[in-house]
């Protein structure tokens, strides 16, 4: 059983970091808000006696160890930043129940025969800096270190520049060194559909595969006043067009494709002239690989037409792509075992959201466990999940993790 | 005659100030730019014994005592701030033409009968603050000067407060205090008519009229991944529709009305989250202010069925309306006798775009010359007049202005 007010004590303290007047968080990665929530990740670490260290990628862990140390570890985890004006439950809530989960093991001086590791992972969110699940797939290899140390935010910032600004470039290769017997993550649904079956929890089987994406249309700046219509090259048209075909493009795919233009820039930006340059950006999601792939040659289909009928010039560049994933049965049965341990109802369901598990399935046997969100709202201040769905969720990742541990 | 050297080496000169890395200008309404160059033309005005006045809107007069002191000045000037990434001709050619012709007369030691004033407009860009024209706006009597003040930029900067801030909040009533018998405004001419008519100058008898506002769409920020899209209420998809319309209505409407989205912002506007709220400008101009208004009336209705067809809220404000002007036929035949004695090839024509001489009208009588652009664009590096075409139109200013101070 673990400690529900300490659980709910740590979670109203973690969203003091980063807190934004409508209740939000707004926690970017390797910004001074991350900052500050690693500081303060990085003291309760050490309050619970666990070995703390920093990866060369800012990945955090911190270890218990085990009655037998030289068994492969159980890894638990998820990742404390947010998105730009975002919720407080989003990442933060895995890594905190994973760190409730420790502090109880502690409490009842209960021994577990393998380590158990808790991690926070570098730059999951993917809004700063693309691609999301950056630190869990430079850590697993699926990413070279170098390149993604490139990556620029929307000023021009590298990552690299931003992580040593925080003080987070830490000295241990980011690797896993070693074997890992399993990875178990707890997050927030972020969708429906928990919520419309009615349950206690979720039992992932897998994640969805997606595309991310930008387009950038070149037109001709020019006076919006003396300029006929006729002699306009309009690149911030041309991007209308696009937002509407990536809207329209997933009801022609699949049931569960969804697309979004998340993101537009337009420059000068001026409400007296002809946009002469406009970014705006894909990102499509489906549970097929193939589907997915579809969704990337009809965007890029599309971006051709749109330039065409306005007469501009455009480039695209694809920022990310991550296979569907399904999770082996060894460690989705052991979070099943746990629900019903619980007597919870629960729902098998695949994640529309990535994942850091997504690519630790190439390391370690790997599952999630899901809390229930009340409106299924995420990336949004309105983002819910009660105290006691949290409550349940963490149990079940408990449970499931001390199996894992003595196994 | 003037002297075309001086006049091409003080273009040049204050091409300095706020230049760009692509030979254009950004100088922006009320910036540190805008004060740099504002205090190089107060020197300008005092190193040609011109008594300088500056009004508490920041707008900044140069007067040049005539014969008969009680005679109604002829007042000359335009602008010297840019548009975001602008060009290096559009309104301080209109500024530094009437000071050569200033210096004209003083190496010529020639007296006008009446005093000859110079001026530069606060804002007449209408890009940080809106709206545009908006120091002669106030100065006229067109715009109440509190509401202007407090008018914000997208920072939520008030322009009292940027005024303070250069310094130019001067202590003389922004209003004329006196007659005026003339305003003269040479300016480019922003378009392409004088280029394709291959003349010398423009001989300007009208500006169109125009609309601009904003519309804001509120849907709802949630996450790209697991919400279904048939939940969404997605306001950049609401806003890519409107801007698809404000494309398509000066197409119905009239031959020469134009219609421009110039401007976006959407939030949070991070590449995995469905944008919650965007806000869109649009601006519509024609010489018939009754066009003008069909073109407001369509644009709500427009952004209503946008609004619907995503299901979002949303919401209008019109920040500028401006209309239709004619000048009136004697400084507009001063300006043509001005061009027949040089024996430059003209074109009457409507201005496309909107300059300080629309306000000017209410108070004396108004004309404009318009230089030749020669590719026709401008708000743009790639603005571009020869120096041949800056001498013939100023000349042109100077001749018309020596006849309307004489008068
Ligand atoms: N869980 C989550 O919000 N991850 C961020 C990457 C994504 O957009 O799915
Ligand atoms: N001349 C000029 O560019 N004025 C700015 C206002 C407008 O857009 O017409």
């Amino acid at each position: 059983r673990l400690d529900r007010d300490r659980l709910i004590a740590t979670m109203e303290e973690q969203a003091t970091y980063g807190a934004t007047e409508d209740g939000g968080l707004h926690r970017l990665a390797l910004t001074e808000a991350d900052r500050e929530i690693r500081d303060w990740f990085r003291d309760q670490l050490r309050a619970a006696d666990l070995s703390v260290r920093i990866d060369e990628f800012g990945n955090i862990f911190g270890r218990r160890e085990g009655s037998d140390p030289d068994a492969a570890p159980v890894l638990l985890g998820s990742h404390l930043d947010s998105q730009p004006n975002g919720g407080i439950y989003d990442g933060v809530l895995g890594v905190i129940a994973a760190l409730e989960f420790i502090r109880t093991l502690d409490d009842k001086n209960i021994e577990t025969t393998r380590p158990i590791e808790i991690v926070n992972w570098t730059n999951e969110e993917g809004s700063r800096f693309q691609p999301a699940m950056q630190g869990s797939g430079v850590w697993t290899g699926a990413h070279d270190i170098e390149t993604e140390r490139t990556k620029t935010d929307d000023n021009g910032v590298a990552f690299g520049e931003a992580l040593d600004n925080i003080g987070y470039r830490g000295d241990v290769p980011a690797e896993p060194g070693t074997e890992y017997d399993a990875y178990l993550e707890l997050h927030i649904e972020q969708g429906p559909k928990l919520i419309e079956a009615d349950v206690d929890v979720g039992v992932v089987t897998g994640i969805v595969g997606f595309t991310w994406g930008a387009v950038t249309f070149h037109g001709e700046a020019d006076h919006s006043g003396p300029t006929p219509m006729h002699h306009r090259s309009d690149a911030l048209v041309a991007a209308a067009d696009l937002i509407t075909s990536i809207r329209r493009i997933p009801g022609s795919l699949g049931e569960q494709t969804v697309g979004t233009a998340g993101y537009i820039n337009a420059e000068p930006n001026s409400i007296n002239v002809i946009p002469g340059e406009v970014t705006v950006t894909w990102g499509f999601r489906d549970p097929n690989d193939e589907v997915v792939e579809q969704a990337y040659q009809r965007v890029l289909t599309e971006a051709k037409h749109a330039a065409e009928r306005e007469g501009v010039n455009y480039e695209t560049e694809e920022r990310m792509r991550a296979p569907a994933i399904s999770f082996p049965d060894r460690p989705v049965n052991a979070v099943q075992r746990a629900v019903n341990q619980c007597n919870y109802q629960s729902l098998e369901l695949v994640s529309g959201a990535g994942h850091d598990a997504t690519h630790l399935t190439s390391v370690c046997d790997t599952a999630m466990v899901f809390a229930v969100s009340e409106n299924g709202k995420s990336h949004s201040p309105d983002e819910f999940t009660s105290w006691d769905d949290c409550y349940k969720a963490a149990t079940v990742l408990a449970n499931a993790a001390l199996e894992l541990a003595n196994d």
